[in-house]
């Protein structure tokens, strides 16, 4: 199999369990099979272009607000792309676990950066960028 | 690390290639880390498939307040599924259109149908239902 | 009493009750004294100047969005004066009630003027602009 | 207009002349209504000041998100008290200064002690609790 790379993974115990039980309810042969269908599902997403005009749109995280770092870690990435973000809404889901919603506009390219430091900044669970329309030269 | 389970992944090498770019572009630290955000991702996904569980997420509208009706239709819309809806953060983009985000939580089913009632109203521009997870039973 | 007008005044009934209830547990001799006494409390706060220069606040309203027209002209003087809001926060109280906050940045003298447009709109039960810094010539 | 109560009062000559001019500037259409608007204000500080009942409020922050442990500190008191907020709404002001508005709703000792505990925080350069109604038992 020389088109194969063999590398390992290191995934939180309880995370690993999840994946193998997605893996058996959904029919994959084996772990291998359902991330190579991930990564290539991340790719398409990853190179999905928004053109180069102003966009609007949201971003929606999930995180523990107990991890050591990331509050101060999410708000400065906030901060220093101020100028893209209109507000932010912030709820508590429970006693750890925080959404938070930023409304964001400006152009895709620097929506699309901040969004990727967001999500993949560690300790958030899961987060999406939302695109939507300015409205201008959307008409109904 | 006894919380972490290792184990080994075959991939076609060009579609590892591909994910070691995605890593650096994006901003992961590692590829253990960006397999652990997929699979958070899908696990969201894979539940709302299923459809019974409680669900948080996010439902983006922009649309033209001056369109008659409108605003009283959506409004009464998210009163009469008050209880789902945590909170709405309203962002004027220009003198026509306005951004909307709710943030909602409970049952899948409730959670859909309500979307459904929002994105269809006549005036509504585009509108997107972004699911996420409450985080509880979701790891880092 | 020649230093004295008299003119008649028309309360919604239940409203009267409770001013009733208010004068007696504060101890008022009548109701035109109690009236004379939130006049001048409110010429005192209308007076109020917050200076020439830019202030940042939030405007917080309760109202009830089934009043024919009420969200219309509120979303309309939003949009009006759509420069000076950077953001709105609504949630739904119940399924009458409304509490809205506006997060506002602006000349004081306009902030002002929206802020009374906002709160003498008929049906909005209660009103307040809280006036705060923009933090930028402020130490810690 | 059966649910109307009508009554006399009588105020000062003077004072007179200066609520007619309140009300143009502010634009209220008679004085009934503005003084509806007065007695509702003074109603919701009266029950506030007995403080046993169920209030809905916003707090208002304006803060350094760069002074060392107010981020933490300020979202673990938001967390220990999370069953009062109802949501947060955060502006970036600039690169240093957040607007922070919280829509908070339950007894008014309990809003009280939290608003104290964030006002008070170090690095907090401005705050205020703004009390107002459920909505619930006030009429227009």
């Amino acid at each position: 199999m020389e088109h194969v790379t063999r590398f390992s993974v290191s995934l939180d115990k309880k995370l690993a369990r999840l994946l193998d039980k997605m893996c058996a309810e959904k029919g994959y042969a084996n772990r291998s099979q359902a991330i190579a269908d991930m990564v290539r599902d991340r790719l398409v997403e990853h190179r999905q272009s928004y053109g180069d005009g102003e966009i609007a749109g949201t971003i929606t995280l999930v995180y523990d607000h107990h991890k050591p770092h990331l509050l101060d870690l999410l708000t400065n990435i906030q901060h220093d792309h101020g100028n893209l973000i209109i507000a932010t809404l912030h709820v508590h889901l429970d006693h750890h676990n925080c959404l938070e919603v930023l409304a964001v506009r400006g152009l895709s390219a620097q929506i699309k950066a901040m969004a990727d430091a967001l999500l993949t900044a560690k300790g958030v669970k899961h987060g999406k960028l939302t695109v939507t329309t300015t409205g201008r030269d959307l008409p109904t």
